[in-house]
């Protein structure tokens, strides 16, 4: 294929994944082989409403990482541990897990040839939620027991089996996740003055601060932001400073009370004099509505939290600050609460003529 | 914010959304405003498992439009709709569909500060096809009649009312959706081969042919693709040369039996010298399946109809070509279609010892 056209000349420079983007950062060499499914490079979205009710001149933006290729931030690690895994010669991966992760672990693992197993406890979880991991083709376990039960197994497994593990204690995993900072610095010319992000087992907050800290350390940018980690309500023991034995939340994806990120998560937050915050279910679904009817934003319910905790503590946020808000998921992950706490008019029974319709639409 | 900093260096030019990156070739000016959500810029995916069930060192890739902002292709067209709508001074957008333009719609009016109402039938969705619309804020008015009278209502509507139509007639639709081949060739460096494409209301494979020409034009390739379209077999008015009173298929997004762009996509398939083509839903299902299982891509069932198409011609694609199937949709639109064709295995009751779990593992 001949590239000596005009074409040349406006030619962008495709994106060919995180990994192959950010290769000098991450600990890939050339033998590697690199599973991707192009992820990363997702929309830095100016949010204006967002910015209007922060007031005092603060800039907002989202990072909508729901659009990587899975739904979820979860491919940014996992395209790296899983490319190490078969550079490693895995024949297999397995996790436990019944979101994103199972998702995530699926595509990559299926992509490279790997097969993909998912642990869960039996009754734990509807089909529905497991849906994407199986089209994917997930290996599906359910055991009679509980969710430790099935993270203590996995592990286990990695130790004695040739399966490798792919869980959040994969160190791939925050190796890949913290290009989400590089890419906020590399669209905005600096890190912004404050990262909003949920915070669930503490894996993405920890990411997000290597990231901005390995840049820092080299130059691309010339400041840190302060970690704001919002947590839900019902499951914040990084806020208690307990662990929380029965978490509940709306928020499905952070409804976690006993964090494997708990310490790193401490230390960026303490290192960046960031804060954590609890945000009730309420105020998350509030942010998560007006994202969508104001911004035509859809997110899965967690990843409102960031936007849901700005907001409550807005007036902390200096004057004519850079505010970054990370969305995790895609709002298609959750249709069912979309369809339960839409606030939208549907009328029905409308005759099929021009001015019954008119009328119904206030004219 | 400084720019002077290392990190202008590799400062990587960020995507600004379809419009800004296309802005020469799209009917704006200076003073349209560009509601935006980033959309574009989709991956365009090497698929080795399809390229060797072709053969013959034919490349194959997917262009997944489905990593859209509202996760399908309607969102290319949508933009540059809804941003001239906004120019016109409309306060109000209107649409009859049950799927993907309702979603877009509804999500860009938003983000414009437009209401944006969605004509349904009476009874004739499910309230989960319309749940994403709905959260976005889309105002829905179901009538006592059939799809076509829903159509000829929104149509009699934006003449009498100071509301704007942007179901497929709107000529911007096809404008901003032609991006898509620009973007091909972009990344390719030329046009491909061979262009497969779903068909439904035929608006997608036109403006895509419109967008190659248009680049053929100002050399920035050197060559046009055939366009090879792709129809549901019971929803295949092109393929018989027939409208399909009552079409019926597995892949909604192309069950119409009456297509917008009938006579435009003729045009294109002729002057391309390429065909349309019947895949049954046995074919899109494989496809869809495969596309998950061997390449981790999850898309709309109507999606894989172009993967299940070229597949089903595979022997006339030339040796050494390079084909591009479009994969409209997200898999994630439609977890139904997941739950119920997911191959999968999914074994449960297992005891919560590591040798139970190696046994059912097969180890």
């Amino acid at each position: 294929m001949t590239l000596s056209l005009s074409a040349a000349k406006s030619h962008r420079q495709p994106w060919l994944g995180l990994i192959e983007q950010y290769r000098e950062y991450l600990p890939v060499n050339e033998k590697t082989p690199v599973i991707t499914l192009q992820e990363g490079n997702t929309p830095l979205i100016p949010v204006p409403s967002i910015a209007q009710l922060v007031g005092r001149q603060v800039r907002v933006f989202v990072k909508y990482d729901g659009l990587n290729p899975t739904g979820s931030f979860k491919d940014r690690g996992m395209t790296l541990a899983i490319s190490k895994a078969k550079e490693a010669g895995a024949k297999a991966v397995i996790c436990a897990s019944t979101g994103n992760t199972s998702a995530a672990a699926a595509a990559y693992a299926r992509r490279g040839g790997m097969r993909a197993f998912v642990l869960i406890p039996d009754g734990y979880v509807a089909l529905g939620k497991l849906a994407q991991a199986l089209l994917y083709g997930a290996e599906v376990l359910a055991i009679k027991g509980n969710f430790d039960q099935a993270l203590e197994i996995v592990r286990e497994m990695a130790e004695t089996y040739p399966v490798t593990l792919v869980n959040s204690v994969n160190p791939y995993r925050l190796e890949g996740q913290k290009t989400g900072a590089f890419e906020v610095v590399d669209v905005l010319g600096n890190a912004p003055d404050w990262l909003c992000i949920p915070v669930g087992n503490a894996g993405n907050i920890t990411a997000y601060w290597m990231g901005f800290c390995q840049y820092h350390q080299i130059q691309k940018c010339d400041r840190l932001p302060k970690m704001m980690g919002f947590q839900a309500a019902g499951a914040a023991p990084l806020v208690t400073g307990q662990p929380v034995a029965h978490p509940e939340t709306i928020a499905t994806a952070i409804r976690i009370g006993n964090p494997a990120s708990w310490e790193k998560a401490v230390a960026a937050q303490q290192a960046s004099t960031g804060n954590f915050h609890a945000v009730t279910d309420a105020e998350i679904i509030e942010a998560y509505r007006l994202l969508a009817c104001e911004e035509g934003i859809f997110c899965e319910p967690a990843s409102a939290a960031s936007v849901a905790g700005l907001l409550q503590v807005k007036d902390q946020v200096p004057t004519g600050a850079t505010v970054v808000c990370v969305l995790t998921g895609n709002g298609l992950k959750d249709p069912d609460t979309a369809i339960k706490h839409s606030q939208s008019q549907f009328k029905q029974g409308i005759e099929p003529e021009l001015l019954a319709v008119a009328e119904a639409m206030g004219f």
